[in-house]
């Protein structure tokens, strides 16, 4: 069992102790607001995550690749919502997983898909369980709840076409950009409302509609009542990252994804350590370049995990990354942080830092360390 | 032979034509120069492009980590410099690699490195070669050229302590903030310059220094002469993307790697088309943002690699894209991209989007495609 002090450097460590206490505070959330809990995948990519999640009560997970949902379904998890916009290219893979076994679903949000979806799925016999998607706050894909004639003819498209109606589903994405709990309930609430209303819109036009899902990680923990919802779905709440503290859902003591690096040299005259952890390691992920509190690529952690007030990783190159004090440079950054020194970075984006890694190391509270593969592409 | 309509998206394709022009630009223009070329694969970390650098004449390679070191020692590639500042914690993959038969040589800019190589170096009866770090620009690490005392002093310690100097090496890494071809030019000069009057000291102090290596794709690419240099090392030119153009050393239709991606639907009101291909496929570099054109998440082609004006990908989600036409967003989007439609992606930065795959498929003129594995990690 590894040491952090004898891992190569850079390393993506998981703290245990931090993820299991992330997981058990949605899975409680979600418990008390009377709702499944479908956990999405993405942000880990890695088995014993997703594994720690389903012990706590998560029912089914949601994937953003069709990768994933090979993966997963072949360590035996059935019950999967794909939950990027499906295309006509992309069903083949879809049938061959239904032909497993796998209770793949997928979503749509267009005649074209529908169409598409009902012809293969006639010319194959597969009765397809599609979802259909609804946009509640103008950030990316969907159908608008106000919609109802495209909702409705939609649907109407995959019912005729022979396909199942899984239910309506939406992703409130915008609320990265807020960082009030007030600003963040209501837009839980508007993201409920619009996906309960775009149901009503089906189920009046006496199409089923049994499913509800929402979900993103701030809204899920800022919801007040989720009347009309069957299942959540988020994802980065389970290693939070500094987006996520900004926008207020975490502290920095939550976060349960660093990157281990190591001190290879200095430049004193302006303040800096030079790690051997770039944006390679980091990801090119600079999501708090716009928030409150811009931490450049990523805060500083003494190998203990111990935040060091004040030192970011305030520029980076491909392996290589600048340590330095914001507004007031250490002329002392050598004595502090010697040559061989290990030091930990809190994540921008959790989902992208991982994602550079092919395993992350799981920390334990006695100091050991777990190799836990995860897996990248499409 | 798979052909770009049957391939899953999103995925990296290689212009082969593209590529072997870059590379024999690179190379032609280093002959002409009367240095040797050796090349960074950190920028593909793909053996037959590797392959195809040292077929048009490349004497070696640079890498970014040791595992690029391993891999292409493993695929029979032994020259290679490793062009990141060691420290003591890496030594023993590096002596494991020279007691393979690897010629690895590797770099330091301090005095407890230094210490740290001849310490080993001696326990394990090896002679490490290591060549000299200078800083020609203030952009990272590095002795600076005027400081020749810790010049002398860092030679001295490894020569005494038994390692072989190898030489200089400088990376003038800002060049990638320039964009006229005469200040491109000035800095090629001080580059050489600089990196040659650190090798003038540690002669001058009676220590040996062979080797003089400097280089980034743009001073390469613009250097007027190359007095006292004896190698030039480059990564990225072999692609070239968004970010070289915008810095002026290639055009559009030089920049031989794209994102394969297809359309999945629309927001028709915005303008908007949606593809399946997002930051994770184009990775989160936004390295146009500060350039004189913003090309957003990249520049949207045609399937056949044909530019279209104003089109860029001007949001991204993890696994979606926001295609638009930037000023005036256009209404008939979905008439002109409709569900399903294959566009390609030109990338901010070749190095950071090829990362995001587990291969690149590599694009003949007949419009096969073959796969050419490529690796990550450290």
């Amino acid at each position: 069992m590894t040491r952090l002090a004898g891992l190569d450097t850079p390393a993506a460590i998981v703290n245990t102790a931090r993820m299991q206490a992330n997981i058990q505070r949605m899975q409680t959330r979600m418990n008390e607001l009377g709702v499944r809990f479908r956990p999405h995948v993405k942000t880990s990519k890695c088995l014993p995550v997703v594994h720690a999640q389903l012990a706590a009560g998560a029912q089914g997970i949601t994937v953003s690749t069709l990768k994933e949902a090979e993966q997963f379904f072949a360590a035996g998890i059935g019950d999967i919502l794909y939950a990027v916009g499906i295309t006509a290219a992309k069903l083949p893979k879809v049938l061959a997983l239904r032909r497993q076994g796998c209770d793949l679903k997928i979503i749509a949000d267009n005649a074209a898909a529908a169409d598409a979806i009902a012809a293969f799925g006639k010319e194959h016999g597969e009765t397809f369980e599609v979802w259909i998607e609804v946009d509640c706050d103008g950030h990316r894909s969907g159908i608008r709840p106000d919609e109802k004639d495209r909702l409705v003819d939609l649907a109407r498209r995959l019912a005729e076409g022979g396909m199942r109606l899984g239910g309506v589903m939406t992703h409130a994405g915008s609320s990265y950009e807020l960082d009030t709990p007030e600003a963040l309930a209501a837009l839980a609430e508007q993201e409920r409302a619009g996906c309960v209303q775009a149901a009503e819109h089906l189920r009046g036009a006496g199409l089923p509609c049994p499913g509800v899902s929402v979900g993103s990680t701030p809204t899920a923990l800022h919801a007040q009542n989720l009347a009309g919802v069957t299942e959540v779905r988020a994802g980065v709440y389970v290693f939070f990252d500094l987006v996520m503290h900004n926008v207020g859902v975490c502290r920095t003591d939550d976060i349960a994804l660093s990157v281990l690096t190591t001190v290879i040299g200095h430049q004193t005259d302006k303040g800096w350590a030079i790690v051997d952890a770039g944006w390679m390691a980091m990801s090119r992920d600079r999501g708090t370049a716009k928030q409150r509190r811009d931490f450049g690529y990523g805060q500083v952690c003494a190998v203990n995990g111990t935040v060091l007030p004040g030192y970011v990783m305030s520029g980076a190159n491909q392996e290589h990354g600048i340590i330095s004090r914001e507004g007031d440079p250490d002329d002392r950054i050598a004595e502090r942080f010697p040559v061989g020194t290990q030091l930990r970075i809190l994540p921008n984006h959790a989902c992208a830092t991982g994602a550079q890694f092919p395993e992350y190391h799981a920390l334990s509270g006695d100091g050991t360390t777990e190799v836990w593969p995860r897996f990248y592409g499409w």
